[in-house]
């Protein structure tokens, strides 16, 4: 009897996929995507759009979605040198969920602040 | 003229939302969210799905879901003591965007695995 290939499971520790989980589930990832979801970008201008992201998160950030295959930079030969960030096509299939837990965010958040002050109440903060 | 109540927008980092976003947006919150979707369960079953969350991080990110409204805690007078958590309605309506998260990572992991190893050998890591 051969052994068979176990599925990728992010619920094990030691699956591959957990670390792919790690770096999406994330919400400088989620407002990255949200911003190319529009087309590619330079650093300037995705910075401009995820308000109150640092250069060092974003640069660390764009650098990992790089790796992961999610995000691609060009550098264009020019002068001054142009560079742009815009999504890959596997990045392109992240899009719908990660649009979907910003506007989940944005649309449940009268109802998280009124669950927030019935608990702070509740153990007296 | 009136002034218009702004929406709420997870790309400001003033806005509410964004502290929502924060939460959900976060792979031990997905997981658990995964952990809750078949039912309740008590802290032990919750870690045990988990694989690799610490009693810390577990107890802590369940208080943050509890405070936001999306997971309860019910405790049963019983002998011993029975504790359980559950998603709540609301809680319900995030399981959908996050298992779409963990499926992602689990149906993309051989493709963002390649693009990692194409990334190192292209930057000599």
């Amino acid at each position: 009897m051969e052994t068979e290939q176990p599925a990728w499971n992010v619920m094990l520790e030691t699956c591959p996929s957990r670390t792919s989980l790690a770096k999406i589930a994330n919400k400088w990832t989620a407002m990255i995507v949200i911003a190319l979801s529009d087309g590619p970008a330079r650093f300037g201008g995705i910075r401009q759009r995820v308000d109150g992201i640092t250069g060092k998160v974003l640069t660390s950030t764009l650098r990992d979605l790089e790796r992961d295959g999610v995000v691609v930079r060009t550098a264009y030969a020019e002068m001054p040198p142009r560079v742009e960030y815009e999504l890959t096509p596997l990045g392109q299939t992240l899009r719908a969920p990660l649009i979907a837990l910003g506007t989940w965010a944005e649309q449940h958040i009268e109802q998280v602040l009124q669950a927030r002050s019935a608990f702070d109440q509740r153990v007296g903060r």
